[in-house]
């Protein structure tokens, strides 16, 4: 018999006291293996989301969640002498910037061993964007991934089952008991991931705003600190920068639509948001891997980084020359009256591209890859009455009605002359 | 598909606000049906037991649980004009009051419906001590209950299964979950039970102390408080009485052991604080029925409640007048030295019956008639080192040596002449 127990670890977290070392080890262990069950858990959670955890509670129950599963290692010799550097976004809304950034900071000199998820909700996800290049697969072998590292520099593929399948276990159950919203177990969950993965270094952008899980800054930064406490707990060479999510990032939210623009990106063109923020990240993963001497933007212009996206897509399948695939219907929403486009809800945004096709809600569902809001004006522009502010596209043309009338409440106009009051794209940068 | 969503309704408690009518019908209702799981009634718990609740949420809470199953009630002329009056006690080490009481209250003219209970852990069931007389059966259906009532005006039997089901599953899946001690949720148990047992009248008998389920004045008094509220809300007329328990009631401890010291307090005799509680209770019952010019201490003088005591088990079967069970061996504990008694702990000395064989620690372990705690000596009595302080009894001599290890911490003896410094019996009555 277990000298612990699940309700005396539930009432230490309840009475407000900090978990011992061991009752953590212990209740992340048995509840993986089904001797803790989902009702003691789910109320061990609302303890931890009310009562809160210390910093030494929080990384402790990262090993754990480490521990339930495999931890992967990219030996220096294997990547010819490359440093393993790594981004992980919160989730927004037209956030592709994983797609160009991999191959950028590639060119740069780091090995990027992205781990991936799929999209759930009114947020893409990574996989199911990529997935719309014909051919191109998310699966690889450990050993395939190691050899594509070395090869190439970039990976980007699904995550193992194998990988802190504690965190798995314990994330479906966060979500049917209002306990996502926990930051202790939002930074373990995400940490436990990346440091199982074997990165040395890592930037967290974390995402502020209405398209968001974070919509206030003052969680988000504590969300951020959390994080970049553990990667130091951990020896993984951690920062954060808090980036703006209350407008849609770039001109498309929709799985080929955001393949495309990256491309673009990558071809030294694309919306300036989506460059700015690409090469911020990129600088802060080469920093972060102790590469000082190259500029990234300089990489992106010279023709770089497309040359190692190409090797990437190719190396997983895919024709990065191939036409991607294209919605069967399109609709065209024109702007309502003459003036400035001074708001574009992101959420909005994100919702109707969820509602044409391009996410899911449960996650078994499948996506359509050309369904997504193209966008024809960010704020700041000029837009008149009558004339295109959106294109939707679906292979559903009965999908069109609900997506229009959540965009209808995604746009905000004034007269001719104002200025939108807009916040900066980086908003803070947070490291030990 | 419903308009409630279980993750919204645990969201509503978690950020601290009040659950609305609707969210607490339903989510009672839903939990009872299977329709929302035990990790999300588990989590919902946990923030209630954090967030609290005000008292229009417990009085609708408690609604829900009422609504769970049938709602007894009794036609004044089926009992041929006795007002219907009962008692709740929150369980403590020889709490054997509901014995004497019942038939007490139905002597001086009142109808006592009690539906009782089994023992688990360290406090003792009224069903389990009732058991122990030859014959005596718990289970009657409503009518022969209704019979007894109006022909003896005393009925004291298991509660049916339909009777607040929905209390049944949540008590379960709080005493797993770390969320028995949330108050809110304690008070809604008793009280739904209580008032769809369908007494007009109810004394609540709060036990405070180490051998209670509340250690401290603090919490019982907001228990005792919340109850009487709940009682008024439901045209119960309640009252509570805030009672010692850091000292045994009695000199006894287990089934039949006090089955034999209740029918000593009804033939007039027994040991002076049971028969203070019993008489104390007992005004309260009948003032809270509207019986005011009855004297309980002379019915019990009078042999009156001894007869109604010997019908009640008559009408049950058992045999008021054949030989109680008793243990296969005792064994006696001696005074570890001389002086004064000034301190008996009552959980340790519920701990020893427990371990004897008198109780169980799951709802499905049977319980030993004769096992149990045999004091001979309470706090004030000069003790001689050497001389019997306890006797202790069990069918399976093995249990003697963890029993006497628990009961040696239960005892301080001070020098001769010492006084302990003991709380009163009654502490507070607390009414609306």
């Amino acid at each position: 018999m277990s000298q612990f127990d699940a309700v005396e670890v539930i009432r230490t977290k309840r009475d407000g006291q900090a978990l011992r070392d061991g009752q953590i080890d212990w209740v992340v262990d048995a509840y993986t293996r089904g001797e803790v069950a989902d009702e003691q858990m789910a109320a061990l959670a609302m303890a931890i989301l009310l009562n809160g955890m210390e910093r030494r509670e929080i990384s402790r129950w990262t090993d754990a969640m480490i521990a339930s599963g495999i931890r992967l290692s990219f030996p220096a010799e294997a990547l010819g002498g490359r440093p393993t550097t790594d981004k992980h976004s919160t989730g927004g809304v037209g956030d592709k910037i994983t797609l160009p950034l991999a191959p950028l900071v590639a060119a740069c000199g780091a090995a990027v061993p992205q781990l991936s998820g799929r999209g759930l909700g009114h947020t893409g996800g990574t996989l199911d964007k990529l997935e719309s290049i014909p051919g191109w697969r998310a699966t690889l072998t450990q050993d395939q991934m190691l050899a594509q590292l070395g090869d190439i520099g970039a990976v980007i593929c699904a995550a193992s089952d194998d990988l802190a399948p504690a965190d798995k276990k314990l994330y479906a159950l966060r979500d049917v008991t209002g306990t996502v919203e926990a930051i202790p177990l939002i930074a373990s969950s995400i940490m436990s991931k990346k440091i199982a993965e074997g990165t040395a270094a890592l930037v967290l952008d974390v995402k502020v705003g209405s398209g968001a899980f974070m919509k206030d800054i003052d969680p988000a930064r504590e969300l951020a600190r959390t994080m970049v406490a553990l990667g130091a707990d951990h020896d993984v060479r951690t920062v954060a920068v808090l980036t703006d999510m209350t407008t849609p990032l770039g001109l498309t939210a929709g799985n080929a639509l955001e393949v495309r623009e990256s491309v673009e990106v990558l071809a030294g063109g694309g919306p300036p948001d989506v460059v700015e923020l690409t090469v911020t990240l990129a600088r802060e993963m080469l920093r972060a891997a102790g590469i000082e001497d190259v500029d990234p933007a300089q990489r992106l212009a010279d023709g770089s980084a497309m040359d190692v996206w190409a090797r990437m897509i190719r190396a997983q399948g895919g024709d990065p020359d191939a036409a991607l695939p294209t919605a069967r219907e399109t609709h065209v929403v024109p702007a309502p009256a003459d003036g400035v486009l001074v708001g574009l809800d992101a959420y909005a945004v994100g919702v109707a591209a969820w509602r044409l096709g391009a996410g899911r809600a449960r996650k078994e569902d499948p996506v359509q890859a050309g369904a997504g809001v193209e966008m024809h004006a960010k704020p700041g522009a000029e837009v008149r009455g009558g004339e295109p502010l959106f294109t939707l596209h679906t292979d559903e043309p009965d999908r069109f009605g609900r997506a229009a009338d959540v965009l209808a409440t995604a746009v905000t106009i004034a007269p001719a002359g104002s200025r939108p009051d807009l916040p900066d794209l980086v908003l803070d940068r947070i490291a030990e």
